[in-house]
């Protein structure tokens, strides 16, 4: 993400808490008031966002604030370990606390929870690819702590990436024509990508050369047979039905990737606090 | 939330997913082409942000979409139920789509999961509240959400609500330091509360007539102790440790507000598609 | 005020007055030309907004221009007296200096007054505050110069206080339904406040908890007659018919608040001028 | 003003104003019930930006109020006398208050003493024109109130008028010089305006053919001396120890306009109120 | 471009030109004079924007003005045709005149020169695409103009599209490092596509299963032979010494693409007037 | 133009051609790696826009960047000469190159155009001015443009300058009520232009003391003509039918000022290219 368009986003999220200031710092520390904190996770988890977003909150708040010893983004955290240090006016620290910890408490989780999806496959060919299941608001951060838990990223919107799904092909009266209309009109450095629900579909998206084929809903033996069919003639990705229980197995079908909603819409929040030196 | 804000907010998360464009949807869907879906529960819930949130989604994308029967929020929801119906240009339809679905989605999770610990303490005095622990961006949505849910609002922001916390204590050196200088500053509509971990802090609090005592990681039985001590004299909110299984015996020491970072933070996404009718 | 948003406010008061540049005195000066000059009252007034906002406009813009000697806020200023020194480029301090010079006139004007206001009430116990008649787009700025004039702010927004008026009571057919419905929906960290026109109503209020009464349009025997009544169970708020002549008078009721919409809407602007080096 | 600036505008005055929402009145009333009032003034006043500022604030706030029997502006308005009426929920209503009122008790203040004024030089050829001593944020609505009030509008900004001052002239070492500079530079659409302290200047002015002269701060008799050496060959303008007392012999000097910024900078505000029907 | 996104390019391109207003026309005009115009030509040229870019700057200008008759995008248009009919208030018609025509010369022009090399390219499988070479903020409508005129888009942004140029390989060390480092980090949705100097480049692309190779400044002959050597294992764009007297000889090669940055950046603005009715 | 103002506008330049940022490079780059790059002209140009817009472009993008031995604006550049260096980090590099040659090749096409114009006319009393025929959103970047080739401006916008047109004087039933009105509204800053089509109409401009006559589409005899009735009574603009073969001719009737919409709307792209050091 622009680092000047984080830097506004992350403005708008301080003006969302802090409002037109912090009654209770300001009245009780003067401006001039320094000190020391440090960010501390109380559970395990993989660090994401600390030098990239959580820093910059507190920079954007007051450029005077300096962050220390932030951990890489990618790297394992046990519980009591500091993820970074913080000094600065007592007064921006507070106020600037309550966003970085929400941001960085999310974006952990994500990171965390991709890459127990992403441990499930490894060995095998799948790659784990987030969706546009993200929280409004926050989809670069949340598509960039998935690339730190070892995903790779889907479209990032309806813009940069082509997806036919069945209302699409159902408006034309068939994939090859959803095809042809797309080939008209979508620059060719931009992939066609095809959402089918059976072999039948399948065999429909080979004829007319489709880039990518999105396996919908199947089970782990029509996978098998639907990679089988496709022999790398396209791109594979399986969804619906992903879970920490499934996925080991669906990638065991040979598909190139594998798109998993929850990794953004149901991570859970990672506990972190900031403990005052 | 005025409507023009909600409005504008909502704007930049529908410019965020569709990006300059839906490339598939208007390649093969003419302007003019109409369509009806219905956006259906897969899952019990609470009906949260459906008129006031997710419809006008739909309205931001194009004013002449037309939603209809949108339930009531508050209302309880089982799977295969429709929260609302939707008609206009597919196109629209389908630019609109994820963004009023990862809202309500959220929504529904805050306002379902809300409700299972406002059912918990019902019949004490208690009442849960929320925290600042909310998604950045989301602050006002999330907190409708849980007044929908049974709960009530803690302050918007760091601007409308003093919080006195044990580091604001420390720079003053004691309580009452901190109060009388908080009376010199803090508008007269705006209450003082302040956080205390001990029953000794209890006492200097009312000793300064603090208006509200948060009581912060304190067991059930020293809850029952501060309860005793304030008798009446300030508002008093447990918080800390709490979840499903607590909430109940955190309630019965007599409290009157319980504050819950869960009910926002880490509420569980409510699975809701959209069918094509 | 958080600086980023006041810095982004400056900046469009700036462009404002400036537009697209200054025709003059950029076809007479190069950029290159520097000068300095001094910010002067012709009249005696309380300083206010010096540094947090007259030096600030000059640092807006351009960053290069530097502040010297800027009286601190609240000291009293004699004829003559420079208030601050400033150098930089001529045509950058010439583009600042009329919206410097028209918010520091405005602010050191709310200031003078107020301090005329809360020299007469001091030694009773009366704090003179504000209201919301204050000039749209400046409401911040306004309320520190009554700060800085020794007064205290009333509710920065209809967002952070509560106040219920006569229309209000006549929609609920009382006092009592109106302070029900607050508590069920407004955050516990706000105080409820009620507007009485005459002693029933105050018992009203007494009878329902009411945090504070604002006693609207009394005459002193009647504010009298109410504090005693009140006595200490609630915050006493005096408003109406308070200027220069009756404002301590009313003090000597025993209200704990004297809130005077004259000190933004009606302070006479303070004659400062910049007089070149 | 372009419309869809001014009501950006005043959905910024608004935001200020309301925050997140009128607390009181939300908990008070449905969104359903309406209401009727009245802007009534308490004194005598011209109305000023009556249809096209105070209305308007009401619309931003919702499309569906109806503002009617608007009163034109410029028309004379006595004690008690209703300036418009105003339909519509009564939380919109309530909330669009206090913005209205403030912009109209400032527009018409600004009008009714610019009318003081131009009454005070009917007769003679001098018209009353502003400054750019205006509220930072309202100069186009305060330059129009003072149109109304009968006066003329002096240069809107920095960039549409040329003003050489004493520095300007310091600068080049004479006032041919920098008349010189302006002709190369600024486009001939623009007029030419150079501010004199002596008649020695105003010779300087006419040999190099100077637009406008700027009578600075001179005596009624000088002022006369000034309008003969002139004698047609620009236009003149004083400005200077203008004030009601003042400005009638200044007039009878026959210079073309007199600035006064007292018209914009300390406009007493003019008491009006909004009345429930 | 979405909808609401181009109103608010519009409104910032009328703000640029009529600034606070339109002096003349406001002195002259009243707000209900209405009146109507045509929008013709003067030129043999391709319609483009007529009805998406043009009516809609008159809308944004005031929803009141009627746009009639409006020539679909790709019509053609000759000498003296009337391109649409605008009415409504003469003010408004006058402040929107300016912007709408200066859009319309400029978006007629690319489609109109696009049309020119497509027709040259006509009977080949080649396909004129546009490049970056857009005018600063007119990238969308400039790119829709190809369109009409017959192109196609190559990749809106750094974002939504993969180039690999010479100083990319350089940094790598050679294609395929290059393209192993993309294939980690672009998503699957987005095609790589490599800029070749030589054959021998070309070469290294097959081997690495690239989607898409630019072929740079080569000659016809060279072109030739590199679409043998391809051999339809990926897309070819030809750039680089395009212009109407190459244009066919170079799709006589057998390229996929051709892409022209002259089509937008020296696209020569069509002669269109607005004529009173 | 104001810098901050400038450095918005470029910050959206970049947004739309970077996107969410730059897929190849950032894959293949790491954000440390450094590089440095010349501008270089292939073709004779004068430079505009080089330090002011160019390298402001690289500076918005990153800070960092350092930008060198930048050539004056409107000195002479010749095929192979370095225009400016530019250095830091390759990734910003590559995000700003396409914003910074786009402007700069439209700059210096408009510079060096003027140019041909203003060197056709020297020697005669006339000046190159420009019209409102700009690129929307580049207007203030395009007539810097035209000043660096020698030409003048005209008015930047609608409200700061005043040019009566045929349906301006068709509406009020002659020239002389147009002006008497406008005499009633405009700032007396502001000149008084007026457009005409014949002699007859030069004489009315006259005989009501019209300060700027714009003579329309009239041959050099009539123009001359209308030069030796004008007498310097009031400025002359000749307009219509200007290219390069006629602009001579019409300098030599003696007006004042010529204005060429070709300037800013014709003027053919300069080619420069970023050549890698």
């Amino acid at each position: 993400m622009e680092k000047h368009l984080l830097r506004r986003q992350l403005a708008a999220f301080l003006a969302e808490d802090v409002g037109c200031g912090d009654l209770t710092s300001e009245s009780i520390f003067t401006p001039e008031q320094t000190g020391a904190a440090r960010l501390v996770a109380r559970q395990h988890c993989l660090a994401a966002g600390v030098a990239a977003v959580a820093a910059e909150v507190f920079h954007v708040q007051n450029e005077a604030i300096v962050c220390e010893n932030c951990l890489a983004d990618g790297q394992e955290v046990t519980p009591g370990m500091a993820i970074m240090t913080v000094r600065g006016p007592v007064v921006d620290l507070l106020k600037a606390e309550r966003v970085a910890l929400n941001l960085l408490q999310r974006l952990c989780g994500i990171a965390t929870l991709t890459s127990q999806y992403a441990r499930l496959v490894a060995g095998t060919k799948a790659r784990i690819v987030d969706t546009r299941k993200t929280t409004p608001g926050l989809r670069l951060l949340e598509k960039y702590a998935v690339t730190v838990g070892g995903g790779g990223n889907h479209r990032y919107n309806l813009a940069d990436g082509v997806l036919v799904k069945d209302n699409h092909i159902a408006a034309c009266g068939g994939i090859a024509t959803a095809v042809a209309r797309l080939r008209q009109r979508v620059p060719h450095t931009i992939r066609i990508e095809v959402e089918c629900d059976s072999l039948e579909q399948v065999a429909d998206c080979l004829a007319c050369g489709v880039d990518c084929i999105l396996l919908d809903n199947m089970t782990p033996d029509i996978l098998r047979q639907a990679v089988a069919l496709i022999a790398g003639q396209a791109l594979t990705e399986a969804s619906g039905g992903v879970n920490l229980d499934t996925v080991a197995e669906i990638a065991a079908t040979g598909v190139d990737l594998i798109s998993v909603g929850a990794i953004t819409h149901s991570a859970p929040h990672c506990d972190i606090g900031m403990d005052w030196l």
